[in-house]
């Protein structure tokens, strides 16, 4: 088949697949009581539990937001008014009334249950004021989304007191992945629109650049979850942990902005150290899918869902490859998009109800059968398809451009 | 074959076990540098990480001293003086210099890494005080035990301001299961052979069944993880998680303290509604093991692990169900005692390295093959191996005592 045709396979596919998904959320998992959306949802989208996880709330809203501003025939009414209520939820219930922290849970009508030492429910609390921002033309979305943004970078790079962890002597400064690549994505998407806030953040860029590519360890070969912030491998497994679909999502983040800014270098090592050598590296041989965990010296990983196959690093992976093959017209590239396509087809995607089981085992069976749960909601599916749509809509209207 | 026999059999298996598992820790455990112990070794026992897990170094060296206490063959200096190192090693650098608590895990030569909200830590932190004692016949450590207890007690009853843990208005007040059914095992081991700290301890006895009983839900049918501290379900996903291996683990505590307290409906609860029931719905029918985690309306539980099968439910079944036949003498529990030691002696067992494989998948393959990790060290097998030596021994110098 030839790559224009193969092309328009994945994209009507994809197009099914992102109706379904966003049907299922709009069917299932509005609050239209209290604002905010149910995520617990069981795959024909029972509600199993009413906690507010605020990751996912955060991640709701500006997913509604994106689709509302970018994809036709999702900007309705329905879309908007749920993002709003939702919207409104984070400022009122999710951010603490006594400090710039925002709860990692929340009970249905907003109490508080849970509070992280960490800075990522505060990080999709901002991107979703950011878009929606964008979708309401309401500046004070945009100015919560700033100021959030500056606590964030203060937190992460110059004193992170605030959060509340007690630094210890035996555990050394550490520059943990999930933390240096965040910036990436909360900048471009802050700031795509506005030159002054550009400017404001580069320096924060270059900060990620270089706290990312301390990652890059034993010489180029591998990418550690966690390293010293002096850029030396930590001990133990904590030091050696790989998390293959980690990498390739720091991987798109890192093509995204080498592109932008025309940084070759970091072109070629985002395509080749944080894409295409975590997925040869992590991608399981016997029986497809990416791990979700592995040891650089192969030693056993002690996280229990090691050798899960997890939705999200599958949807990382079509995003990273698709991209990296319209960077460059190379059809591993595609060859490699295609074979997670498949697999993410055969394994996730459930037809008859809408979005992708999250958890199969092993051999790719469904481990847990719900669609959604603490730690997954409306985010990667509907990211990952409606950003491939659109990268496929591109190469479709340039021609077949292709280097054989 | 007659019951006698085959008791005999369980015997031999079982003490070849147990030699072959503390030889394991003999052999590559000791840190004879700093003392106490490495528990994160492979199969064949290397060491894959130095940190040191501070619910293991209590363990190992309440284990140590158990055996030096009550097994002939172990009561040799080399044991003995390992405990002793080990026992140092805690009091000098896991317990907190600047307050109470206990370190959740410390570096190799005991620089603090990180702490723990919860008792745990000091938990086993006293259970290893309490029996170093009774090895060394040195009061401090005894005095060390109880003091520990004291405010252990203190934490779990009164006042948990000094855990650090927020007080959240969306979170109510919760009776975790692990807290309520810690003490009873706690004050057997400090107290059994002192009858002032017996009279002492009565009334937290008392607490403890109260609050133990409160999990046993759905007028009797099941064991819920985590209750309301008035006794009702709590709501979504916790409020119905069940963990079978550890409702067992509570019942043969309970049973201890009912048959010693000569209560005979907290007797006949511990044995039908702690061990049988969540034996019978936590059994894999399929597969054979024990499942980590159940939902208590069949939804799919959240935790990722919950169907895999995990060595320590294994060793708190074996002892709950020998337990209940030397109690009982109905053969039944014999039967499920068998059922769960042929399991456990083809899955977990590793016959040329010594030591169990912890974590199976739910076909009962191993899915990480280390023997010791940050939550595996020298505890619950050979608890369950020399408590079960024991039994089998009384039973057979009993002579056939069995109920047809």
């Amino acid at each position: 088949m030839g790559s224009a045709s193969r092309m328009k396979e994945f994209l009507s596919k994809m197009e099914m697949e992102l109706d379904k998904t966003v049907n299922f959320w709009l069917k299932y998992s509005h609050d239209d009581k209290h604002g905010g959306f149910f995520t617990c949802l069981s795959k024909d989208g029972k509600i199993y539990d009413e906690t507010k996880y605020c990751w996912l709330q955060g991640r709701q809203v500006w997913m509604y937001c994106k689709l509302y501003n970018t994809v036709p025939k999702y900007h309705t009414e329905q879309v908007l008014k749920a993002a709003v209520k939702g919207g409104e939820f984070l400022m009122k219930h999710v951010k603490s009334p006594t400090s710039d922290k925002c709860f990692f849970s929340v009970t249905r009508d907003g109490q508080p249950i849970k509070v992280q030492r960490t800075i990522f429910s505060e990080c999709f609390y901002l991107l979703a004021m950011s878009e929606l921002g964008r979708a309401t033309g309401d500046q004070k979305y945009k100015d919560e989304a700033v100021k959030m943004l500056d606590k964030v970078e203060h937190w992460a790079r110059w004193d992170n007191t605030e959060l509340g962890r007690p630094e210890l002597s035996g555990s050394p400064p550490t520059n943990a992945l999930a933390v240096a690549m965040i910036f990436f994505n909360l900048v471009d998407e802050v700031c795509w629109d506005d030159v002054e806030l550009q400017r404001k953040y580069a320096p924060l860029l270059e900060w990620s650049v270089e706290q990312t590519l301390q990652h890059l360890q034993r010489e180029g070969s591998v990418v550690l979850e966690y390293v010293r912030t002096d850029g030396t491998e930590l001990p133990g497994s904590q030091g050696r942990l790989i998390n293959p679909g980690h990498a390739i999502e720091t991987g798109w983040f890192l093509l995204q902005h080498a592109v932008k800014s025309n940084n070759k270098s970091l072109r070629e090592s985002a395509i080749t150290d944080f894409i295409l050598k975590p997925f040869k590296h992590g991608w399981d041989d016997v029986y497809g899918g990416l791990f979700s965990f592995l040891d650089a010296d192969g030693i056993s990983p002690t996280q229990l869902e090691w050798n899960m196959k997890l939705w999200w690093p599958h949807n990382e992976a079509l995003i990273a490859f698709l991209m990296t093959f319209k960077e460059t017209r190379d059809m591993q590239y595609l060859d490699a998009f295609e074979k997670i396509f498949d697999y993410s087809m055969n394994h996730f995607s459930d037809s008859s109800n809408g979005e992708w089981y999250g958890y199969l085992d092993r051999e790719g069976r469904p481990s847990m059968d719900f669609k959604g749960g603490p730690f997954k909601g409306c985010f990667h599916v509907p990211r990952c398809l409606m950003m491939c749509i659109q990268m496929l809509k591109e190469l479709i209207a340039e021609g077949n451009l292709i280097k054989m």
